[in-house]
């Protein structure tokens, strides 16, 4: 048995790290997967090996001939093959995949005793499973009828949510055995809360998943009072937030080192930009300069972390890139400084 | 078998006149009662008596005298208890309850196979259903059960949606057939539109719900091109509003008459005011104008009728007032004109 997480970049690469921390404290018997694309950097592979029984580095294109003749005439669909290729450990039973934003607060073991594919229902159209947190069995088979599936089908959002809920597109109406209880994977996302149910049920949450755009690393973090600024419509969730970064300062920071990538020239002058939406046209102009930073990579995630404890991240995207696969629209841009 | 509805005032029986319009035009072979509280005008009761096989009158203090005495100490549960008074229809063998905001787009009577309790689960905590439609047995001794645990327990959202997923707590675990497909309790609201699955499962959407504040019958109508103003955030179900304003152009609008109840002298000076958010200041100072309208109940709700076809809709409440139950905060005023 193992839990599995992916990250394609030095930043998701943080949550994945406290992830793993999270699991640890939460007392797993179980081991630590995490499957990394060519975008994290050498550096953050060593931090994450300190944690991870497994860091497996997977490439979109070795995936069988076939595939890779439709892929490109689909290059859309490469973020969400990367994901798929957690079928591939065979090596192991049973598996539970984790997003890398998510964060365990309990032990969650009993989740091994589910069968493929078991997942909690997705908060705004809860007949699909939301693809956080999913039970799965390691299948080659599984694995080829997945992409095969994929590049005939195509994805209804264009990410592997969207193709994960066609190809099982049984989960919703057949067994309620699958349908993992909502507490294995509670979205943060603010404008999705139901207040009333978060409070009733908050001390029964094991897995908060921080989709959507805002996550733990790009809130602002005060290091000596040791407490991150909550945006005023996750104050529902500051304590688990508070949480994230705890782990986070006492597990992750000092591990971290001056070797990584970064590119703060650029980015300093935003540092103190908060205001997400009202800077949205002058981060699309500010683009260009960006992706003429040498140090960039295409992912258009930068982190830097200097000797004097000051670590700025970066991150933007739009509507349909990288990890987010649901279409809501939205842009971030927070720094966050130690010191 | 029957179609269960509630409404408490004359401007939520606009939608439960479309209800039962859109019902009959989905074919249904099943009679239609509908609830109404003392809030619902003389001339709108033989409006409903018209579509309607039963309009029923239900009072929040006819249940027994040791809910009486545990209602006096909270009168909070007083509209929580006024939905419950549909598993008084013991003339039924079985009923689904539909909120008035509801619009049906295809027969659904395959419902009524369904056993108590089934209903769909509720965005933003899919492990609770929602309560706007379900699938019920009418019966005195859970009427009494639900009752008592309501003075005893109390709602988690102070509404009948968290007091009804507390009696039926097994809901989400138990038996798959009791939770009904999505697409027979699709929300409407925008905010909490998940637009790829939308998209791909709107042809297959069977009930529409227009939970949340935004109403069909607050959207601005134009009644020469017959089309609505329909909200940014709304233009993915464009056409669904328009069936909505189809529907009571066409059965509804012409049977309204001048003898509904009206208070336009303070309404009228809002009423091109459409800009929500900006307004909310502005409203709440208004409100002390409005409750000096010896026209106007303590429902808040208002309803202008007159001879040159001008229908203009007050309608304002805040958190916790009236049928919403889910703790969302938000405003609403806009007028609608017949021109």
């Amino acid at each position: 048995y193992a839990w599995v997480t992916l990250t394609t970049n030095d930043t998701y690469s943080l949550g994945a790290l406290v992830l793993a921390h999270s699991l640890k404290r939460a007392g797993t018997a179980y081991q630590l997967v995490v499957l990394i694309t060519p975008g994290v950097s050498e550096s953050m592979r060593q931090r994450l090996k300190e944690v991870y029984n497994i860091v497996q580095e997977v490439n979109v294109m070795d995936s069988q001939d076939a595939a890779n003749l439709a892929l490109l005439a689909r290059p859309e669909l490469g973020v969400t093959f990367t994901k798929l290729h957690c079928w591939r450990l065979v090596q192991f039973e049973k598996c539970v995949f984790l997003d890398s934003d998510a964060l365990v607060l309990k032990n969650c073991d009993e989740l091994f005793e589910r069968e493929e594919l078991s997942a909690a229902p997705d908060v705004s159209w809860p007949d699909c499973f939301n693809s956080g947190v999913f039970v799965y069995k390691p299948s080659l088979d599984t694995f080829d009828k997945i992409t095969k599936f994929a590049i005939e089908r195509g994805s209804f959002d264009g990410g592997d949510q969207g193709l994960l809920n066609q190809y099982f597109a049984d989960w919703a109406y057949v067994d309620i055995n699958k349908h993992l209880p909502f507490v294995y994977n509670v979205t943060a996302y603010a404008s999705y809360c139901y207040l009333p149910a978060f409070k009733h049920f908050k001390d029964k949450i094991k897995i908060l998943h921080f989709a959507g755009k805002m996550k733990p690393w790009l809130m602002h973090y005060n290091a000596q009072n040791k407490t991150p600024s909550v945006p005023t419509q996750y104050t529902h969730a500051t304590d688990l937030i508070q949480l994230w970064w705890n782990i986070f300062f006492e597990n992750v920071h000092q591990r971290l080192n001056s070797s990584m990538r970064y590119c703060s020239a650029t980015l300093t002058q935003w540092k103190n930009n908060y205001d997400l939406r009202k800077q949205r046209q002058q981060i699309q102009q500010q683009q260009h300069q960006l992706k003429s930073c040498t140090n960039l990579k295409a992912t258009n995630l930068n982190l830097k972390y200097n000797q004097n404890y000051s670590l700025i991240t970066g991150y933007n995207e739009r509507l349909g890139d990288d990890d987010d696969d649901d279409g809501r629209l939205g842009w971030c841009f927070i720094s966050t400084t130690f010191g």
